[in-house]
């Protein structure tokens, strides 16, 4: 039986510039209810992403802000502990929307809609990855790069944020593509995880005291394929070296998520010359490609060629500070929150 | 028989930025012979172009600088003179590309290369229009437009430097296309010919106070295309109003081409949240839409949907001065020089 407390992370005021820990509150409310064709679900993963920090400001975006006093809004992996619907089980394990809390109510129609609930199956792959490499950070990769980068063999794809969810899935499927995979990243153990262990060809520190020059190494033919999702100087550098027909897949802009006012861009001159295209896109409007990534990062992962690492901050009290530190690129892999249910994928 | 002078405009000295008219000479040279196989052309007509600015300087772009002491590139629309071709008669009217000069000599090739030498029927339009509407400015509009603009009927398309010759075309394609038509220009005599010769819905002046709200007005449901050939501050204000899968077809950057160091460009964030694409191109890779864009551009010239002002310079002695003041904008239409010879379909 559900306990009959939910714990709640709540967003107490929108942050100026970075967000704080007292911007978020944590609170004590009943656990709900199902309704008829209902499931109750106790979280034991928590997903947390860089798109929330767009959430917390009052502006216009691809998803209407979080409002003052709401919960904030994740990915969640759980356990279905009370039913209303035939098709799920108490004890089935879900994919769901649930947000920062640690029970969540979720209408479960004849198809799961965008955000679940997706029942999962813990025989196939620790349940985990359906928030990460397997999840919406592995398919944002999968779509990024083989449909809107294009590579072609002998290509170099160079990824920002490479030791992240997104970008270390973006480098090793550029390489099971054949091309030349250069990461960027900050601390130089992630520039290290990234070549040794998910064999990357290289990475590049921004931090490089001549980033151009440091990225002119590491990519002697040019860029063919830039999958960004920070923005910033990373993006005018690389536009300084990007070839003819060149191709910039761009996610999101972490470098600039904190930023008060936004700064100016790349000029795009080069764009003309160098007939570039940058193309904005959002995973979720991509959904059509779900069962072929599926497929092909199932095997992946299987064959040992799409490798993952997930940083794990413990219980829902830490995940403001987890947050935050994410968005000062303080992880490697993909940001998790245990929540508190057992994960039966797991010692 | 040719005359034995011939007339060439050459580069002087590579301007820093704006160029002077000390940065171009005026030389006579003997008229070339021309070899078997070749042709020789007398100029009627001269195009000047903005991309024109960007092979006098010294640096990498997707053609080679003018050398100094070299003379100017162009293309022209000439008199056959003297034929060693069977392809070609004395008294044939070619597009080719023969710079600024009098007289030039081409090779006739079975097939015509990129720049000519092309036969041109003076009774299906007149010939100047093959440097214009019906020529590379059209064919920019035409390919930019309807390839990588992709408009929708009922989207609105902006387009900038409207009534030169190729932001005139794209808004009349686009009215054609059953779109709503936005110019921008700069002269308040340019925004009228737009809208009351042109048939543009709104013409908004970059000079405006507030361009913002300007374009606001103009484009009451946002902006879905923005083709662009002079970036800087337009494409800023444009991307604040940019629609949910708005495409901008980026075919120049003619705001910056006198610039000594270049400006910095759009912050890019919206271009993630709105699943915007930025493409940037170069008519000439696009040879395979020639045979549709001569289709359809000269049914609708002929159908008086597809309207053109020529702005013509006359001698090549004035070549130097048109140039600058295309740069500056001081043109309307289609910016060409009248070099010389007879034009058999005018007065």
């Amino acid at each position: 039986m559900p306990a009959t407390i939910n714990r709640r992370v709540l967003l107490k005021s929108r942050p100026v510039g970075e967000p704080k820990p007292t911007d978020f509150e944590i609170v004590e409310a009943p656990t709900p209810r199902p309704a008829d064709g209902e499931i109750l679900c106790r979280t034991i993963w928590l997903s947390l992403d860089p798109y929330m920090r767009g959430r917390m400001n009052d502006a216009k975006s691809y998803s209407p802000p979080v409002e003052i006093g709401g919960h904030m809004v994740g990915g969640t992996v759980s356990e279905v502990v009370d039913s209303r619907h035939p098709a799920f089980q108490p004890g089935d394990i879900v994919l769901g929307y649930g947000g920062r809390q640690s029970y969540h109510v979720a209408k479960a129609g004849a198809t799961p809609g965008p955000f679940g609930p997706l029942k999962l199956d813990p025989k196939a792959a620790p349940i985990s990855t359906a928030l990460g490499v397997l999840g919406m950070p592995g398919m944002t990769a999968y779509v990024g790069l083989l449909d809107f980068g294009q590579p072609k063999p002998g290509e170099t794809v160079v990824v920002s944020a490479a030791a992240g969810a997104v970008g270390s899935a973006v480098g090793q499927i550029a390489k099971i593509k054949g091309c030349r995979a250069v990461g960027v990243a900050g601390a130089p153990e992630k520039c290290e995880y990234v070549v040794k262990e998910l064999g990357f060809d290289a990475c590049v520190s921004y931090r490089a005291p001549d980033l151009f020059a440091a990225l002119k190494d590491a990519c002697p033919k040019g860029i063919d394929v830039y999958f960004d999702n920070v923005g910033g100087d990373v993006l005018k550098t690389v536009l300084r070296q990007i070839n003819l027909f060149g191709r910039i897949p761009l996610c999101g802009h972490v470098s600039q998520y904190n930023a008060t006012e936004l700064p100016a861009g790349p000029n795009l001159g080069v764009v003309v010359g160098n007939r570039v295209t940058i193309r904005g896109f959002i995973v979720s409007d991509h959904a059509d490609r779900l069962p072929d990534f599926r497929r092909d990062g199932t095997a992946w992962l299987k064959a040992g060629r799409l490798k993952y690492r997930e940083d794990i901050a413990e219980g829902l009290e830490n995940a403001p500070r987890a947050f935050i530190g994410m968005l000062r690129g303080q992880n490697v892999g993909k940001q998790l929150v245990k929540v508190g249910a057992a994960d039966p994928t797991r010692g």
